[in-house]
């Protein structure tokens, strides 16, 4: 099954478009908890409750060698009716980016990836070959040093836009296979705004609500509106370390809940 | 030691401006040889005539669980007074930045990282943060989807240039520790004029001479120069994988000797 397939599905079995970012960090966890037992309670109690899981590689590889074991469990760890997507905004040349892609579509069997589009076409086409599996490609990112360059207003002879718009034409271009979507931060709801009318059915991956700050309302109504289209919105830091006490899995669960329900005020 | 000091001590030592690619290829390597013998070997035969090594993330992530062991012993395997540089092309918002810095300067050791400037100043001011070790953000980078955006005309109201520049200026902006450099392949030897003359003291990273066809000739006399600037240049596969027979390491040693000493033709 395409990762699109699989993501419609699990939006419509868990009513929801909420994604939950598992990325532990050792200062915000239970004391005297390890990573596998973290992970594990945190997708057990909101697996009934989210459309697709994403895992930032830089979380564990910043674990050094148990790092790989512990991305493969949590990766293992999700049911298979959920999607999961390797947060790892990689991309180089050809024969490099084929080594990533082997290892994260191959390897660990992640069924998306987020990747960085500065160095063009070629370095997301060993991603994009994957054809079962999802792309996302950075346009507007959530971070305050977004501006820095994706919003400079950029030619290519016929058009003058911001770069990430460029981007997201771009994307659509490269979208032979049907397994493209942008990154759009939920910090720019008027920048999602605008994607979506560019791009009306590719899926969104929107991270930035809660610890960033993003505006759930707003996100929510540009990126699914009442047709509910695909805007996955992710939180992370929030839900999984909504608490550091003994119950951190139910709190995330409380979290996750009310987010779910909060962004499906706008479908209608 | 700063990167940058470390850099100048290795090119005066080994009288070189080259840099090896450590990105070993299971299928380009001798039969029946394994990753650790083979990176060993290719190093004790190079290792006089290099200022520094590169090595990329690709290649070990693609091993599965044995890649962090292996990256982590190529790393080693390297003599304290060569710089090795992390081709791991990350950035990502700050907390997660953070991660990969730590992961890459803190736990294995590198001296420089490479970095992708997309998500702007937040991104990498992470990795710029370790003062000590080099930081090279992509600029023009040598692969043919390089011009999808890098070369697109962007104007931020003072200014109006192609966006691989607009990059190249904000680099210098940011270098406030003195510890930032570019990426720019050597199959754009005009843009390295360009990026030269806008950054004449900064250390240029130059892949693309080799199997991707860069002109060492031009890029020699535009990066380095008579009196002998920071321009680093990188060959990879060229060299590493010059034979896939039993002296595969006098091989590589040869190649690298050659490259060695056709740059240094321009350094009068």
């Amino acid at each position: 099954m395409s990762f699109i397939h699989k993501l419609q599905n699990s939006c419509q079995k868990n009513k929801s478009y909420l994604c939950v970012g598992l990325d532990p960090d050792p200062r915000l966890m239970p004391p005297d908890t390890n990573t596998k037992e973290f992970i594990l309670r945190i997708v057990e109690s909101t697996s009934d409750l989210v459309c697709a899981y994403k895992i930032n590689f830089a979380f564990f590889e910043a674990m050094g060698e148990s790092g790989f074991q512990n991305l493969k469990y949590a990766r293992d760890s999700i049911p298979g009716n959920i999607p999961v997507i390797a947060d790892a905004k990689r991309a180089d040349i050809g024969n490099t980016s084929r080594g990533y892609a082997e290892a994260i579509f191959g390897i660990m069997g992640f069924d998306a990836v987020t990747v960085n589009p500065y160095m063009g076409y070629d370095s997301i086409l060993p991603f994009i070959s994957y054809t079962d599996r999802g792309v996302f490609v950075l346009c507007r990112t959530s971070n305050p040093g977004a501006s820095d360059f994706q919003d400079l207003c950029a030619t290519n002879g016929d058009q003058t836009l911001p770069l990430y718009q460029m981007v997201s034409i771009k994307a659509r271009e490269w979208n032979q296979h049907g397994n493209i979507g942008l990154v759009v931060g939920a910090t720019w709801p008027e920048e999602i705004k605008i994607i979506r009318k560019q791009n009306p059915e590719m899926p969104l991956l929107i991270p930035g609500v809660g610890a960033q700050g993003g505006c759930i309302d707003l996100v929510s109504k540009y990126a699914i509106g009442p047709d509910g289209k695909m805007g996955i919105i992710n939180s992370s830091r929030s839900i999984i370390h909504a608490s550091a006490g003994k119950y951190y899995d139910k709190a995330a669960r409380s979290k996750a809940e009310e987010l779910r329900n909060q962004i499906n005020l706008y479908r209608r």
